[in-house]
């Protein structure tokens, strides 16, 4: 999709042999590319989520196993890797999925041949998340198409970022949105703020007007009323892990939208490639949530002019909770939108036989 | 309650026939008194939130009439007094209650009896806001002793600002949690922020600190997977508007905490003083929901150290819809409490046959 213009993916590879990655940290404020060039770049970029989204996590978690490699290529340094990588954050299980797939092409090889396959396999796994989305991107198209009204643009609720900028390109639940674009399906997104760390109103809000897509920012508590008021016709999100039996792990806040819509009769769908869903786990119960900083409740990154200024936002020292995600149980979602189609939670498995 | 250590109203009559109010705009960073002297200083002080929730604005109303009286004490004086402040802000009720009851005190009497009549109407409607709050406490009290099991706090969940801060003292949501300080009730309170104003970020954490009681912020996001991971016992919220049928109108983002209390078994209860129930409507489809600037989304103010800075959260230019309430249905809220008791909504009448 678009950065200034642009054609471009959110992470890419350097003919140097470093990674190169948007600093989403910095925007809607400032768009900065940030170079990887060691392991511990990788994992300090998905811990303070200058990466964000599973799908992203996951393509950077590859490229931290490739820029580990040049480094320190044995099996204990290919574990080593893994292991930095995954501590970083516990909720997304592409994460995992990427370093464990990193693992089973590198172990076989010799300490010599690791290097340059990690590379190759990396770029790989790039590839195969755009092609996953592009796909899902058409199964959540004929959905849109079905429940446009005539005469009226299909207006389409989001929360936290699930664009473009959370996968290599096209994004998860963003991604019928530009294949509706393309086919001409006059839409309007809702995007939510996301709070605490705002990705709503810094990262949709951001692609949506680079991709010329009519929307507007709420607050997350906006989002009932809308609903309420027959100004929402579907809500789509995307997920940081999946369990068997459909169960959503996704940003905080998600549930609350999903009961929203489940009152007031509203299609809630969730958009996933494969390796989001986690086959290992029965339900929700299972999935780690993770609790993140204090600080990002209590303090905002914004921007004054063109500066950046962190705000404090409540009293001096003020306790704050801050669980990062919650689970929507699949009896609130309608279907879940994959690559290789579109199922109520529970049969998610037909999907996938060669995985459950 | 206590401001500073000292215990104090919100909003005080001086000796020199002006008023003293709290900015609330400056809280939690800075307690800085303001004066009103003239009616328009009272509109502005209650359009842009400087005096907010619906007791302390009917309040605000009430010495807005009074301090109207002392420039033009005649017949279309006190109807476009009462004129201006309704139009001020559209949602609660408390507002055009307390215009009405000044308007009905003062019409009868002669224009030169006027200005001393309205300052004294006005200090009883807080005098009285004052009683009612603490009878309120008492029967909420009851509820949470109730509530309570042994051996560990009452973990209580409320919304937006309904502490002292949104009355002349007491509080309505929070007017129980300061009972139940007094009677020795542990307690911990779980603030939501309450975006996009953040009242709950900044005001009941800023009471709360002040009373020393355990507390933390939370994003309102947040709320859902508290209540699933069973650290919620009961919510409480306050109001803007209450319908005959207990259709609730409150700050946005109370309909999805009722959503969530319901889905997990919690009880849900709305602490209104008798004057935010609105007689005259039959359900919460017919209370005006105001839409405030987008602005309030795009932009929020914080403080850096002792100075206060507004930052940008969204892109440059960046829409935003900014529906400042919404409606709980009755359905949903388990009980009403008021200064005459508790009762399920469909019962409300019950306690007013004097104005229902």
């Amino acid at each position: 999709m678009k950065a200034n213009g642009q054609p471009t993916r959110t992470i890419r590879p350097l003919s140097n042999g470093h990674v190169e990655i948007i600093d989403q940290t910095l925007l809607p404020h400032r768009l900065q590319w940030c170079t990887l060039s060691t392991l511990a770049d990788a994992c300090e970029a998905i811990s303070v989520m200058r990466v964000r989204g599973a799908p992203l996590i996951g393509a950077t978690a590859a490229y931290g196993m490739a820029l580990a490699m040049r480094v320190d290529a044995s099996d204990a340094g290919l574990d080593h890797a893994g292991t930095a990588l995954v501590a970083t954050r516990p909720t997304a299980v592409n994460l995992r999925w990427a370093v464990e797939r990193m693992q089973s092409v590198l172990l076989p090889l010799s300490a010599q041949q690791r290097a340059a396959a990690a590379w190759t396999e990396a770029a790989c796994i790039c590839d195969e998340d755009v092609a996953r989305n592009a796909a899902l991107a058409q199964h959540g198209l004929v959905l849109f198409q079905k429940l446009a009204k005539p005469g009226q643009p299909l207006r389409v609720m989001t929360h936290c970022n699930a664009g473009w900028l959370a996968t290599v390109d096209w994004g998860t639940a963003l991604a019928p949105v530009y294949a509706a674009q393309a086919a001409g399906l006059p839409l309007f997104v809702w995007a939510s703020e996301t709070r605490p760390r705002n990705q709503g109103a810094s990262l949709p809000a951001w692609e949506l007007r680079e991709q010329g897509i009519d929307h507007a920012v709420i607050a997350d508590n906006a989002a009932g009323l809308l609903m309420r008021r027959g100004e929402v016709d579907v809500v789509i999100v995307g997920a940081d892990r999946v369990a068997n039996n459909g169960d959503v792990a996704n940003k905080i806040g998600t549930y609350l939208k999903a009961l929203a819509s489940h009152d007031n009769g509203l299609p809630f769908y969730v958009a996933v490639p494969g390796p989001t869903i986690d086959w290992r786990i029965s339900d929700g119960a299972h999935i780690p949530i993770e609790e993140r900083d204090a600080g990002e409740v209590t303090h905002i990154l914004g921007g004054v002019e063109d500066t950046l200024h962190t705000v404090r936002l409540t009293p001096q020292g003020c306790a704050a909770a801050n669980p990062a995600f919650d689970i929507t149980p699949a009896r609130l979602v309608s279907g879940i939108i994959t690559e290789r189609g579109v199922v109520v939670p529970g049969r998610l498995a037909d999907l996938y036989p060669d995985a459950a």
